[in-house]
């Protein structure tokens, strides 16, 4: 095992606060890249909070659907730098014998595109017809809780307190207890990191949870989300409308805007009620 | 031209508040994939808000650094969908002839690879080696100006008034007015659509001007505005350790959690003076 990284630095600082400045030290994110290795074969790199590689790395595979549940994935640890020993950038992932790899999604830049052409229902397509499952209709949360997820997740971020710099992503059950919270730079890499961790502990599809992130609602994160087969996910702030719109292709709530004991629900409201 | 996309769309919602609930229309941005081709091969999809298309394909060649100047691009305009007719999710760019494309560089999420292996050392190593300019050391802005900078911002975002929901990047000269403001769901976009603005009207390097950003400043931020030779940089929010150890790389006046007349400055503090 390769020496784990810092996720918290210190730097110096200069402070300027109503006309008058200040030499100090800050707390900061730390961000480094992850390289993601398949078998040796870089397949991604990305720029990450570290902490939990395996989990993001695992997340990363099953969100892009390059594996589909957790024993396709059968050793997962970190790669080789160009020194010969374990670097902590590089987690490489052996998969089971026999698992195919579909290069083509690998090209994740490339996945709107499609026979129909580049467009929202084509990306929405592309989500749907890799045979996801359909969230849970029979689960139910009230309103109440759901407007305080952020809250929560925000209460259970370690990292933020000291840096204020973070994404994180919380996976709730139905009475509001966090089973896993996730932090990181980039808002995908905290999505990827939880569902890494549901994977890994055998909990995916997540039928009975609700996901709960500390930013805006893209279609990428629905998309994630869709892919682990969570029935609710909620921001707290504003979704997009192709991030409504996959919500409702794919039969999931898809809650914004959830702060202060007020929350807009814009796909799904079957599932809310008191 | 094709029929433009819409911004900003409308979407039935149910609010709960302190109990009640309400049915109603919420105004939510437009989230679309936009396919970057050259000469008709596709090179990107990248999830954006429609408008400032061109800008947007831009701004984006130019901080990969696919092009390197405003020359480079004999011509711009939409491509053609799958019906043959021009698509308003294509921008295909024409280069100029003999301009040669680095297809590496296109492979982007392998950039932090290198022979010294993966880490941030290298990521700030591979913006190093692209020659790009160095920003000028004579310029300089009040803390004041800096601090107040993300509120000029906020008020110059048309869309975020509606929904609430959108990234924004804004250049501003050095006595603070706004001379080009972009909005996008996606934050590296609205930063590209800027950038690719200022590539367009001949303003680049960025010599004389501030970038301002919405959000938090990460290293791909800071990279961008770096290839664009802009001195300062400021954010509403913090940055990480990876942007800051760029920012200083590369000669940059980098300023995070600028907001009710405090600014903190992690580089270039030479910049900042009354």
């Amino acid at each position: 095992m390769p020496q784990p990284l810092e996720r918290v630095k210190t730097t110096p600082i200069i402070e300027w606060n109503a006309g008058h400045d200040r030499t100090g030290e800050d707390a900061v994110t730390v961000e480094e890249p992850l390289e993601i290795r398949i078998s040796g074969v870089s397949v991604r790199v990305t720029m990450r909070t570290p902490g939990d590689d395996f989990e993001l790395a695992a997340g990363f595979l099953f969100t892009e659907r390059i594996v589909g549940r957790r024993d396709d994935i059968a050793d997962i640890g970190y790669g080789k730098g160009p020194d010969g020993h374990p670097s902590p950038n590089v987690v490489d992932i052996t998969l089971r014998a026999g698992k195919h790899v579909d290069l083509v999604r690998l090209q994740r830049h490339f996945y709107a595109a499609s026979s129909c052409g580049v467009c929202g229902k084509a990306s929405i397509y592309a989500v749907r017809v890799g045979g996801i499952v359909r969230p849970r209709a029979d689960l139910h949360v009230g309103p109440a809780l759901l407007a305080r997820l952020p809250a929560e997740l925000r209460e259970a971020q370690a990292i933020f307190d000291r840096t204020g710099g973070l994404h994180a992503t919380g996976l709730f059950d139905p009475w509001g207890e966090a089973a896993c919270v996730r932090e990181d730079v980039g808002r995908h890499n905290a999505m990827d990191k939880v569902i890494g961790w549901a994977l890994r502990e055998g909990l995916v599809p997540l039928r009975d949870s609700a996901l709960c992130v500390s930013g805006r609602l893209s279609f990428e994160l629905v998309q994630k989300a869709a892919v682990a087969g969570a029935p609710i996910l909620v921001g707290v702030g504003a979704p997009s409308s192709l991030a409504i719109e996959l919500a409702k292709d794919r039969g999931m709530t898809l809650a914004g805007f959830a702060r202060n004991g007020s929350v807009n629900v814009y796909s799904g409201t079957e599932r809310v009620r008191d």
